[in-house]
């Protein structure tokens, strides 16, 4: 991992640095305040400069309440060189969207399963060189979308901890299958009139989820409106349970 | 509105005063500390005297937090008048349950909307009595099941300015469409696998709501094990909308 670039926000409190993890752009944001930090590894859609000022927003919000935050571009995402696997089952997602029709496992499969399945090992490789970085530490949270991602994360990867999974639609039944083996504690953010996402997916998902301790908490406000008092509800499910 | 009884709770921080309200009994909980406290009509499924342990925790905690409680018996709970028709339809419900039948709109309408009928009226005298207690202001939430008494009062009592309502089942579509016009803003706390409970007739109630700032909350945990955190969560929400 190779940091690029570094600077201080909010009157020092926040520290941000662009870094390169091989050919993978992303960004880490940590307290300036001396001590170990628990991590939060934050997802979201792909293209890291469009989703730049909401997940800078979120780091440094994280950061105020001791959190180092971290994220990673996806594969296919902004520069990342994208697949044609993925470039076909989007324009089948288009069509069927334009035509009215039905999405199709079929082509939900094509769309999701290549993604989670290239991303997953970079988000793991992405921790081993976090956790190495003076000042993080564990235990650690996933935060964000998307959420097949979050789901095979929280499944696979015996160092995340608790996860904030942002509801989404288009989640592969493959997926709903491993959520069922899902035990970290979970929260599962639902904006409820989401006009990109459907709410019954998102409720079936959350229904499959097979955490003991699973909240899920559903909001007004369209796709983009989630509102301040669900940021300050996951940063106190992470104090819950990233905080011993 | 009468006192019958006065004590002292949680090393003098808490008054807990027990009244009559003409023949109907209740509970005040109010901070010892000087000064005008929000108030907040703690709603309940009937019978004081069984749920007092649940709803004098939710007065010590609120009274923590600054707020004065407040409930009252419901009709036919407790030693009050049980009604016929009442009596009546519980009894075609545990019939129905029993064999294994749907519950007609019928036995719901018969089992509850009676008792919204009466009760309202009672709230909103026993807010007007309370109201008239030194140290006891605005603004009012209510809190609570049963969440067609909510929904009621939420939608004719001008006082209460936001409310958490307890998800149940058996509402009558008369209260669906109530709520509708509700407007004051909402917090819908859920549990997902409550035995007790419908879980989509709660989902569908939520949908209805047409207050434009509404949240829900599910959790697991049954009918009875609301996480501490819920109740937090309910505590904060009353901050953002009752006190300005």
């Amino acid at each position: 991992m190779e940091f690029s670039s570094e600077r201080r926000l909010d009157d020092g409190g926040v520290v941000e640095r662009a870094f390169t993890l091989g050919d993978i752009p992303g960004f880490l944001w940590t307290p300036e305040a001396a001590g170990t930090a628990p991590l939060i590894l934050a997802g979201h859609p792909g293209d890291l400069t469009r989703m730049y000022p909401r997940l800078q927003a979120r780091g440094r919000h994280a950061a105020a309440a001791g959190y180092a935050t971290a994220t990673i571009e996806l594969p296919g995402g902004g520069a990342r060189p994208r697949s044609a696997v993925a470039e076909q089952a989007r324009a089948d997602l288009r069509r069927a969207l334009a035509a009215g029709e039905p999405v199709s496992d079929d082509v939900v499969d094509r769309l999701v399963l290549p993604l989670v399945e290239a991303a997953v090992p970079e988000w793991r490789a992405a921790l081993d060189a976090l956790l190495g970085v003076p000042g993080i530490g564990g235990p650690v949270g996933y935060s964000g979308g998307i959420i097949s991602i979050g789901v095979r994360l929280a499944l696979v990867e015996p160092r995340i901890a608790a996860a904030v999974l942002f509801a989404g639609s288009y989640v592969p039944r493959s997926i709903v299958e491993e959520a069922r083996r899902v035990t970290i504690p979970l929260l599962v953010l639902l904006q409820w009139d989401d006009e990109n996402n459907d709410r019954q997916m998102a409720l079936d998902l959350f229904d499959a989820l097979g955490s003991a301790e699973k909240t899920l908490h559903a909001n007004m406000g369209g796709h983009t409106g989630v509102p301040q008092h669900a940021g300050d509800d996951a940063a106190r499910f992470f104090d819950r349970h990233l905080r011993d």
